[in-house]
């Protein structure tokens, strides 16, 4: 007996409905389809199906989701539907779309002629044994769970980076080289985490970096980390490669909740130029273009995994084999952008501009006298140029060569965060705020919304008590003079 | 037949008691417990029993110690005395309090409905297979024996640190970073290790750095410590969190034992107050006061371990589920201290005011500039904030800035000494004395005082053979010119 | 029934002739031989064999090729004949001397007295699942399928390294120590590698470095290596000691297409006379004179291998027991070569002269002192002096005192590289050119001239992506300022 | 039948003598025992026994050397005789001792009620399988062969060093931190390593350093060091603690063969006094006086050993129970020597003296000031002070600070060197010549002269081939311009 409490309210309530009658139902004319443990009717969508009619067509009068006996919050996703959608587009339909819920009973006994691949054994396994987030008590407690429930492919995607690693390695490792200089005897019961992110209050000096295909983890996606942010009151970076729709993801949002958008420049300017335009009318706070992925990186465990994502990649694209995700989701992406296109996009929006991608003193210098309102000292995550210097070494030397710059102007870092230490580093070295971006993947990918607000737990905690510790109690307080670089600046051994 | 040799000798000798005859006594009127081997008779007890009258009411009658067939030197703690108490607390009770020994044969056949955990048998193992102190060669090999007896909560609590433990691993290998230049032909086989620590002689510059709970590792706990730092001519720091009562502590001291007392700053500073009152008239040397704790650090491996430490927490209260014996013990600490408080301290006591977690120089010269008698360079052996210095470093620049300052006043470091050169390498950079504190825990939870004996040898040992090899006599001979800071200062080589 | 479409077209073709035929045919008179499926006719040839005329006349009759029953493009040669020759000498053999194919009903069922050994059944084993070339992402994928399916001999020959193999890690390593300054912001979509090298133009900033033996691992040997390299329009260096002859080699050459001689010096100088002007007659580019080796190195690795090389050193030398394949083929090279001798080469000679194992800047001063064309920093692989420095850190530092040189003239280097990275690095601080050695060697020794086509295609791959994520589109572009040497340079941390 | 020809040919020949025979001569006034296959006559030797009257009396009419049923190779001693002396001590016994062969079968069946230990059988087993000393291609060969066929005892005392032995991975880890800058084209064909150490002149720039008790790992203990150094033409320091006595030493030694003395100073002067003396008589070329070890370093792994070493200590001195063979041999030691000492040995012998174990340029300073002919930089191989410097590390200094010290006087090093390019590292900084102490200790445990020898063969090889690559010819060309330190001194990279 289904559990009619959980119907969208905005659906009549109708009987059972049998196998049988939906099967009649599997043209052009009248197209029904069974989703989860109810029956729709999706004929009027035909004509304007984002992938096409015929993606539906072939499935008319079948069940869409999974296969019978299987749990229905499962990560294995046999059919098409849940790979390509969360089951909020189904709000998206017209009143009386929803037919009825499916009578279980006249469902095909499905022979499993097509038998669950050891893959997905593995990950029904693991989910079956994943304990609530708070069991996860640190960013790389997180990271490993994401390791055991993720498909290989998501895996893959998310994690990997270019060539031999090492500029992702160093991005963590650069973070590890700096030491406190805490002091002492400040009364610190008190301490406020609140600063101003791309001209946004924030309760964090963290956001979530913008990145791809927040579904390959998990079904809701992007949208996720929308409501999370919302109630935690943090700054969302929206990827140009988001897999929710901008719909999807402008409904999430809370009236006045800051987004930023993130934009790869198109080979067809008049693309990026419409995208640019429709995201100031949906009162976006920013726009990010991404300065350093010319080209995609040789992200090479991307490219070994064996897992099928056609049907993920947005815009129906199907990734040439062997080439891994990044190079199926990059195509439009133009490697002929240069500082006249930063003109060009200042020209048609009066958004704020973020250039994101900033890897030594000499573009900083270029991007501030270029009139960006921001950067993002980035290497992409070490997914783009192996050897890219971590960000935090960027970070260090322009808070030298122009501590008027750090000081004056707004400039972000990310990559290779685990720690709330890491982002209190950045901080005292001068970034105004730090992005997360793998983190917040895994979160979601492991438990989706109680995933992303895990991680958000975690490093408000992490911060908090980093503050006290160092005897601060206001993000403005954070200075150099609370850090050391490793011990090569202590003094020689005085000898008498 | 119970060896009747060890009866206290206070006590008058009865005939043997039956079980029967205690069961007949559970109740307020008349209340017995069988402790051991032998019945006590606590109705005198309840009305101000520390841990509240019902505590006592609830096992009235019954054997409050161990099941019957475990060896009574077990460190299995099924029943609620000896995880509470140390046995000496007998002594307190009126005389005629010992009823007499009981009849073994009377004792129920304990049929064990309750049998031993997997944890218990462990410990019991290894217990059973434990080799004398003198086996243990350093102090890394007590370490690994306490590893294998300790309980998982004690443990964890004990060896654990902050975060990553990024800084517990520093505060070791950074004495790893310093060699010596040892000087030779000098007469070296008179060596003394005396020297004065908190304005009393000690036979060697170390101490027992205050550390919370010693009763996880052993029932003796912190008396344990001052009976053989008595014994050893050594300075001893009390923790405000000691498991051991400060009568129990101040009964077990010798007649001019130097004891220090270290002290969290409560939210109820009239508390505090006469917390140091009592101190000053107990006769304590000086009072510490730990600056380097406004709230507790995160340590995760605390916060993991599943085992119930319910009891052994001070004052009864019970610790949140999850957040480790660490957040457990200090809900009354305050984290709004300042310098104020430093004076108002000053103004309430004679004692010598140390403070105890000062991590850089700044802070180091505001202490002395606010009239205290001494500084602990320190961070909670890593147990606060990760990525804190590691105190010989910080040891080593205030050397280099104020060569005054660690010249003329007293500056102590604790945290991550495991070997004797060590201790001479602190000393060498200034230091006055060094403070250990897991090794004592260790040595005390493996082997109770012969623990903390073996711990005092070892470094007694290392610390005479260290200077006779470098060519010194006494400890005012270890000076800067002794050593020397890796590699990094060796000079270019001559090309022609 | 034989593949008769094979036939070499200058051979007349015939019938089928039978074993017994052939074993008629055993003596000084005539001599016949079964090579694969054909039956020869070498009688013409034994007066002035390379190896001997006894070495053929043991042989005389016999099948000299495989065991039948293994598949022919086995790497397991039981014969001579394979181990010793490709089979384009048979093109050098008088027109009919191809008597016919043989007809294989009537060789002997061959019972195994001389079964296969465990190496050649890994061998085998490890080539029967070996992937296709494009299943190898890069250079270390292709030196892990070397490992598996080369013979021990080879493998040790080609990896090993002197004495403990610190410089052959170093010369990887150092290039890790380099970090990049990537530029963004430039217009990246079209990007030239090509250069010019040895006076030649190339496709790429690389060239084969010259290695002796490349029939240790495939039967084509050196020759497959030219043919790709004339497709791929690389510069390929041809080592004194290749396996192939020179006439084969300079068969396989294109028109036009660059190659460069490297040159021991022997012993006799008018052997290295001869040598010299019959390179220059058959139109080579240049002569790399080696100046790192003049005695071997210590290979332990070479020295532990218990496979049987004989037959495969050149010249029929037989090598002493137990010092290795690179004592056994060196023992020609004069360990007394000096300053003079460079004068004396330029004499006989107008071909461009490069010495190649240039250590410190003193040498490449007294190289280009000498008149000479070009240098190659390299210390042999590493598999000389083991401690030499990684030519990338000679460059470093002739960078730096003789900025001039590395402007002005023509700087290699070699050894270690891995990625495309590498060479990046390597140009931006002033080479020309990087060679790769063992990329080759393993390339060709798993897939012959498919592996040595993909090592160019991985490198060519890495190079442009890298380019365009540096945000450089020609090799001149590649300057100093677009690299960091690990973090040594930072700056101290401004503290207010 | 017993093998007469291996009879000494002092000794006159007889018949074979019957066990029962030898038995009945157990007493003082006529006193036989079976040593091998003979039969001595050892009543002579009761009154001045060096080991005392007891020892043998003890032992009388009994077969004191193997049990029968063993090889005579056997390294598995079950009776006293053969670990406490070499076969050549009955050569002192006064003519017609030998009594004659022993009749093999009238010695009784043993029954092994006595049966070969574990370690007994491990290392029989070991030598079983051990190939020839050619095998071993390095020394760290021959110290893994040493590690698995020298007793547990041999291998801790022969091995360990002080505490966690940082100072003796150090000693190492300091010579690969110099990298060489070598020449190319100059002639090396002919090179040579002959140079003159403690004013002899030697084959190779290397000498024995002295070292206790060889006869821990092989009968012929020291006196197969002295064999093999006359024939190879080294200079060998022979150990005050040697376990061959001066006599055996002494007697094979060639004429005019180099050997100095190492000398504890005795806490009685007069016993080191007349050491001395004798030493002077016998020719040796100078005194090593030990100034590193006032006392006993702590070496864990020594202490821990269980095997039984007694009888193997000289004196008799029995080892107090688990201090380790070094404080075994070590009671008559003074830690009270200094400066006037040294002028007190200068007084008392003509011979050079050198002083062994200084570790900083104070100290060096000092000795020359002191009038000694040289100083050997060394740690004791990391045997006493855990963290003192490498000598390496000191002779950077010293050759930086004093350069006219190291290039007009004496300076040594020993300690680590487990290469000849550490040799030459070494002569490049200054030294004039370097010590091996362990690598001929294991040589001499595994083979005995041959492993000695061998020993010998591969420092040759290296140190010449590492001479030729570096391209120099001769000793005195090894030059400081030859080395770099790590990549420390590299320049920063020069920007446009």
């Amino acid at each position: 007996m289904p559990d009619f409490s959980q119907i969208n309210p905005s659906a009549k309530k109708t009987g059972l409905v049998s196998f049988d009658e939906v099967k009649a139902h599997a043209g052009r004319d009248s197209c029904w389809v069974v989703i989860g443990d109810k029956v729709w009717d999706v004929t009027s969508l035909l004509p304007n199906h984002p992938g096409g009619t015929n993606a539906i067509l072939e499935q008319a009068g079948t069940d869409v989701t999974l296969a019978p006996g299987l749990p229905t919050n499962s990560f294995v996703h046999r059919r098409l539907f849940d790979r390509l959608h969360s089951h909020d587009v189904l709000d998206l339909l017209p009143p009386g779309s929803l037919v009825g819920y499916v009578d279980q009973d006249t469902l095909p006994k499905i022979v499993h002629d097509d038998p669950l691949t050891e893959e997905e054994l593995r990950i029904l396994k693991a989910r079956e044994s994943l304990p609530p987030p708070s069991a996860a008590l640190n960013l790389k407690d997180i990271e490993r769970f994401a390791q055991q429930v993720l498909t290989e492919t998501a895996w893959a995607y998310y994690s990997s980076a270019g060539d031999d690693e090492y500029t992702l390695h160093e991005n963590s490792a650069a973070f590890k080289r700096y030491w406190f200089r805490p002091r002492v005897l400040n009364k610190v019961s008190r301490v406020s985490t609140s600063t101003t992110l791309f001209g946004s209050e924030t309760s964090l000096p963290i956001f979530i970096a913008p990145a791809a295909l927040a579904r390959l983890g998990h079904p809701g996606g992007e949208v996720n980390m929308v409501r999370v942010a919302g109630e935690e009151g943090i700054v969302q970076g929206i990827s140009n490669n988001a897999s929710c729709s901008l719909d999807e993801i402008v409904s999430a949002r809370r009236p006045g909740q800051p987004l930023v958008f993130q934009l790869y420049m198109n080979r067809e300017r008049a693309a990026s130029e419409a995208l640019v335009r429709r995201v100031e009318r949906e009162g976006f706070n920013a726009i990010v273009l991404t300065v350093d992925a010319a080209v995609p990186g040789k992200r090479e465990r991307d490219q070994r995994a064996k897992g099928n994502y056609s049907g993920i990649v947005p815009n129906g694209s199907s990734p040439p084999a062997g080439k891994g995700v990044a190079h199926a989701i990059s195509g439009y992406q133009d490697p002929d952008v240069d500082w006249a296109d930063v003109k060009w996009l200042q020209s048609i929006t009066s958004l704020p501009l973020i250039l994101k991608g900033i890897q030594c003193v000499e573009d900083a210098e270029l991007a501030f006298e270029n009139g960006v309102q921001g950067i993002v000292l980035s290497n992409h995550g070490g997914r783009e140029l192996d050897f890219a210097p971590a960000p935090l070494t960027v970070l260090h030397e322009l808070q030298h060569k122009r501590p008027d710059l750090v000081r004056e102007r707004d400039v972000y870092i990310d990559g290779g965060v685990t720690r709330g230490t890491d982002v209190l580093k950045a901080l005292c070295l001068g970034a105004k705020g730090v992005g997360l971006g793998r983190a917040f993947l895994y979160g979601n990918g492991v438990w989706g919304e109680d995933g992303v607000r895990r991680v958000i737990e975690i490093m408000r905690g992490e911060i908090e008590t980093g503050m006290q510790l160092m005897g601060v109690t206001s993000i403005k307080d954070l200075k150099p003079e609370l850090i050391r670089y490793v011990d090569r600046d202590l003094p020689p051994i005085a000898s008498r």
